[in-house]
């Protein structure tokens, strides 16, 4: 046991219920003390992307040795693996379907493992709910100061799965990327980075374009453009975002995952 | 005071907002140091059934001593009780509506206490919101290590207040029962027991019927059923199940709860 | 250090998602052991009163030294001030946009400050990203035992924004008000004060109107009107509020934030 008990986060698709309640009653089971941490149990049923973006894009804020407990997982009961990672101090377990390929992008030099050991699994283990029965019990054994070894061997770090997700590719004068995280603001996130976009030309020269319309420049923040004004400019994450001052890029655009945008020098 | 603080569980219809803020404050402020765990605040307005499957099938899954406290009270203010009770090492405080009635089926023998003394109200006590002025109270004094006899007299289990939640029944040949809840994922949970699937077939020669569909077999998990196809299997309570793999049972069938649903040998 | 960790409770209009994860991130590796509490991350997107609503009626009933981090924040990244402030013991941090005008008001004497010290802030700070990168780490230091007067000069509080929210206004025989809050239950609750209502008549002699119906005397809570039935109470937070038993006033009256209400002597 560590002197201070752990943080364990939560990113499922289970909504708010029972899932979700079983899993932390088994988690504070196992681990008395652990603080456990919502992110989000909305992300839309079954979108591993979805959940590959949210876990990335927060996990590496949080004190070193937190465990990130993601579970969306279509394969559940399959022979799918379940992996246990660590990068940049940070602790990763989630199914082995593609949710950690943004994590382990952004993180630094990554180690794994294959959780297999059914001694820290809750029995009997339903085939439909490994959240209850096998991710919750080991993350809380690890919050507890468990090592690695101990839930199975350790695998080669490029083994884990890794979806295709689109990277943005260059083209005449330009890039061409696409949208990979709509937020609540109706804010369409894209996969173009700042330094890319910073290669191209100054903010105040470039022309995004997206859903057949065009922006000029890049603002600095959402109030910056006029209230129901198209914008673009570098959001929280450090890409590439289109927003409506105090409205829904979304709803103006019709925008959604996977659209098309391109950025080009005006 | 006991040497560990305790953990209070939430279950309520109120959304996120004021309501679960109030209770959460007063919580903390009776209670330093409780662990508050959300299970959901996003039970359907007045769904007292709802509200008591959630309870029952997550709550015997926190450690022993964690008080469960669950608030959907369309009674609020009215001379209706308010009750304590004890199943399985867990503590449960509810409005005597008929919440209860799933977790004290499924623990063991229980005990349970009419909560009436006003020195663990928060005052003056509203009649519309007794969420914040007599369960948030006392569930923080429970919390903090306070006995069950403090809070008022001891009452015969059997007089807390218990819906008619439907039981399956036999039919020649099979088993009629019906969906008792509808998961985020359009899952049709029934009332129906593996174990009483169990003494009527094995798995592959049982027929399972519902909204004027047949489905052959059970599957064992989600992904053996194609994509989209209709699928019948033990889900992650022990109960059976209808789902689509990667699609909702919900909208596929317009099944809802209620709904009726029967097994027979094939 | 103070001896116990402190508490930070969150309202945003995040929702759930990489937004919220990041912060509660940035917050726990501030201040190790921090207890946070999500009052509500569903605000309705840039509804500054809307917050303001939620959180004047649930902060005071925390204890003492809690930190309420609000952020709803349509003005992020521009000169707008960044407020510390203090009243009756509650600390509050919020952007100088009016959220803490009902806060204020419901509290005693107040003590604000300017928050600018960038010793305290995460960097980069992104223009985008308040929440994460000013807020957050404030928060933390706060909870952590960090006096106000290390993150900026002190302020008048009376300098700190308020926003004109409507306050009910004495007419012939009566007072006219309106709809603030809409709760999930779709309750309308009004800016008229219980002690308001005091003054003009007993519950039994006063005609309540509301989207062209009238409603006779005033309930003392909602079971006490007929199922269906349109009903007026004093509710939760010393409020007249407008209510329908067992179902929803707004879908019944259509009624929303703004809705006149008149309230008279029968």
């Amino acid at each position: 046991m560590k002197p201070r008990p752990g943080i364990v986060t939560l990113i499922t698709d289970f909504g708010a219920g029972p899932y979700v309640g079983a899993m932390k009653g088994v988690i504070l089971a196992t681990a008395p003390g652990t603080t456990i941490v919502d992110i989000s149990h909305e992300i839309s049923p079954q979108e591993i992307i979805e959940a590959a973006f949210v876990l990335a894009q927060c996990a590496f804020d949080f004190p070193p040795g937190t465990v990130h407990l993601a579970v969306v997982d279509p394969g559940v009961g399959t022979s799918r693996r379940i992996i246990l990672a660590e990068a940049d101090g940070e602790i990763f377990l989630a199914p082995d379907n593609g949710l950690l390929t943004l994590a382990l992008a952004k993180g630094g030099k990554a180690r794994a493992w294959s959780v297999e050991n059914p001694n820290f699994f809750r029995h009997p283990v339903r085939a439909t709910f490994h959240g209850r029965d096998i991710f919750a019990p080991v993350a809380g054994a690890i919050a507890a100061g468990e090592k690695p070894d101990a839930f199975g061997p350790e695998i080669p770090a490029a083994e884990v799965r890794r979806l295709k997700i689109a990277h943005p590719r260059k083209t005449a004068g330009g890039i061409a990327g696409e949208v990979i995280f709509v937020d609540r603001f109706g804010n369409l996130v894209t996969n173009i980075t700042a330094s890319t976009i910073g290669r191209l030309a100054s903010p105040g020269r470039l022309t995004v374009a997206c859903a057949g319309r065009k922006i000029s420049g890049l603002k600095r923040t959402y109030a910056d453009a006029a209230a129901g004004d198209l914008a673009a400019l570098i959001g929280s994450f450090g890409l590439l975002e289109i927003a409506v001052a105090n409205g829904s890029a979304a709803d103006f655009l019709g925008g959604r995952t996977g659209e098309k945008v391109t950025v080009r020098r005006t």
